[in-house]
């Protein structure tokens, strides 16, 4: 026999852009929306029944619509709200709503920002991802930070196998493009506020804190959100290690004191942690 | 209290070559692997002790010598041997090699293809997943595949809430790029002949049914595989919807009869289904 | 003073896809379009007067409705049209109109093609580039055509000077994402017979020749097409060096003879060359 | 007869880092790096004779190097260290050598920025052209400035011809990924700060003029930047016309007064204009 397994749909990459136009100058929230649901939609794959099927081209509609009457706040509440209004179909059981916003600030000018005119400020994206059914899970994000420690970064102390050929180091650079998630166990926080302050811890402690390894590092800034946020119940970290390689020089007749190095992308590290609360219900 | 949850580490983007230098012409092995381990590394993390890190530089000087030694064959062979030897390490837990393959062809000269000569065939990206840990599971699967339909696909009879504005269509082009996983559930296979075997079954399936809507269409697809495959236990697939939209010719005093499209990106349906033997494990 | 330089304008990215929907079989057309316009502008840049600028949104119809009624043959003939439409308008000196066609081929079934499904072949991109003004001018090209040569390159013999480390080689590898852009002296050819000709002597001059070095190659496989093909006044060509280093396997107890190489994409080398007719006049 | 054209070769995406360790906060230089030669290079291409031909890899090499030794302040004075190291070879006719800055700024800390911990800026790229050969040219630019207009933009008045639908409006989005690149009249500038001011000036001008359309824009803002710096002869200025389109919310009984918009890659416009003193020696 032949059954249907795990199976969700929806709609991806719903490019949203927002002008709020008040007086004392405009706002730009720029969202890219993703909605997927799961629930009784074993008809549309196994008899091509459509009657359950919420059309994709409709989850976009909703999110422009959405967008015009309830996008005034944080995007985890306009998640809420996408997530809530997806889950009253009695065929949905889960709605799942993920909002990436992309940053614009109003171009400094001389004695004041500009009213009308932004520019990108791609640092970072903050992530929102909120699922709906049987309660509601928030979390926030961070993606697409890239960062670098110049110092207070080593990796020293690892098993050398017949494969092993990378030298101990007590002195490397350390570069990543840094991934964060977390959830909440609180709801209807000031969200853009927590969010802020997540941030500035995270790269508080990421500038801060000596490095032992990409692992050791994981487990500092994420130990640091917990510890630091009470409502965050667990964070995800995604750390690549963007090797910058110290170049030989000698050929040259010079010496490379950790001065040059050459930046690569391939092959990276790869290091994954999740820090949370010890009492913390796993997901 | 504050914990260390899920965590994993390794090496990505492994980019290594092989050529095999047969007298009757070359075979080029084009791969990108990715090593990732799981175990004993919360000293690591919280600690910063090094003693069990296996070096992800290390990780890849294996692939490297690996490559020389050991592949010969498909690459889920090759991700098998990779697995069992990263596993052996007390320390580990669970080991899981991804081997992408870039698939290059003999340039077709005028009577026989060159013996050293060669283009990319990019038309899709082969997968080998193997896990090693409680055993071995080997997962295939193949990405990238940009497939159209320019007819027997329907999309008509979903429900009409107040944000549907979408019409029915009884006729419309389906495109996606299709990446599809599937699990088998026997060990030692003719890796190379089964994949061909399901892409083939794929492809059929792909061209020859009619779709109501592109969850019926992986549903159809993911049947014909397990069905024709006995050592398939379960295959998952993501159907990106790619849409083509019907551009309206009425303005130029022009008829469009299901002939110009344009051909979108953002934003897209994703349809994501698992179909799988009923008698399977889950896993 | 003050004043305006060289300046264009156009549509880019415009993607339009036609279906032939022939009794034996559709046939898809995938195309990438862009229209640039030069002529009397000055007004539009420094008045701000808009009288004499056809909107770019206009252009991109102007492409859909070509694409209804002109499309039926080769992409050189397509951009023809669309060219001396735009050259009518008296403001317009100069329509340049690019076209990039996306192939696609019927999924081969057990005995026949499918008549209704395709899969991108992504192995090359097809160009066709036609300017009106002053007469018209055509060419055609191939883009990201990725090719490798596993035998006969060397690179030899090249200065030494103190900055060089790389060792002489009689035998590496040598792999390219290669472009070509020829010019044709003729009018009116059958084209896609002539590019299916230049394209079968660009890969046969690639397979056979015996490189010197990369720059080698390019005027060995520019001088095959021009001698070739009577039609080709002038040939460009674009060879990145994507490098694959030989690994050192030595600290494994490994020979490497040629066997295993990590492929690169950054640095990488580019060389570009044209081969003409000498007695072509030069553009 | 068949000769050789126009050719040059050299080396590309050179990723070199150098971290300058000073004692109050280090400082990390992120480049990425090509070099092109042009010159006697016809008997490597005809004949296959390397013994003028610079090996790419020693570009490379020499681009270390004299980072190492000479890169410790503009972007424009190493690009010139690096061109007239490579035109002093008597074979070198021309070498252009091209950097792209990509910015990293201290992470700030509560009390003061981080001394050895940094974020990618991402906002912007910092170009400069060096050509040697018959003198220096020394161009500055910036990439991939993502910049909007959210009022002071219309487009009307534009010629309606069978193909046109688009509306005129007055009131309009206008958001472009801006590149600009402009050419020094003047040699041993302090490029650091004149960059600054060039690039507050382009800043300045996108914010505060009134656009009859994008052309207008490029003349309004490469007219302001020749205006404000005496030392810069010439800019050229690359404005895709990145559309955002009115969302109509009419379906779902919502008015969309200029609020709410999607947000469009493909197709857009392209507008490429050059603004230069007029007594500029045209190059």
């Amino acid at each position: 026999m032949i059954e249907l397994g795990q199976n969700r749909y929806g709609k991806s990459a719903i490019r949203v852009v927002k002008i709020a136009r008040r007086a004392g100058g405009h706002r730009v929230r720029d969202l890219t929306v993703a909605v997927a649901l799961e629930g009784a939609f074993d008809a549309a794959h196994v008899e091509g029944d459509n009657a359950a099927v919420i059309a994709t081209d409709t989850m976009k509609n909703t999110v422009y619509a959405f967008a015009a009457e309830r996008l005034d706040g944080a995007i985890e509440a306009f998640g809420r709200a996408l997530a809530e209004h997806f889950i009253a179909a009695p065929q949905v059981d889960r709605a799942t709503v993920t909002i990436r916003e992309h940053r614009w600030s109003r171009i400094p000018l001389e004695d004041r920002p500009a009213p009308d005119a932004f520019m990108r400020d791609p640092s970072f994206t903050r992530l929102a991802v909120v699922t709906a059914g049987g309660g509601v899970t928030t979390e926030a994000g961070i993606e697409d930070l890239v960062v670098m420690k110049t110092a207070k970064s080593a990796f020293a102390g690892f098993p050398r196998d017949p494969y092993t050929t990378l030298p101990e180091t007590s002195d490397r650079i350390m570069a990543t493009q840094l991934s964060a998630r977390w959830r909440y166990g609180t709801a209807d926080l000031e969200y853009d506020t927590v969010f802020d302050a997540v941030r500035r811890t995270l790269l508080d402690a990421f500038s801060s804190h000596e490095s032992a390894s990409v692992q050791h590092s994981a487990w500092i800034i994420g130990r640091a959100i917990v510890e630091a946020h009470p409502d965050v119940e667990e964070v995800g970290l995604s750390l690549p290690n963007l090797h910058h390689w110290l170049v030989d020089l000698s050929p040259f007749g010079l010496a490379n004191d950790g001065e040059i190095f050459v930046a690569t992308r391939e092959p990276h590290g790869l290091i994954e942690a999740t820090v949370r609360r010890g009492d913390a219900v796993p997901r």
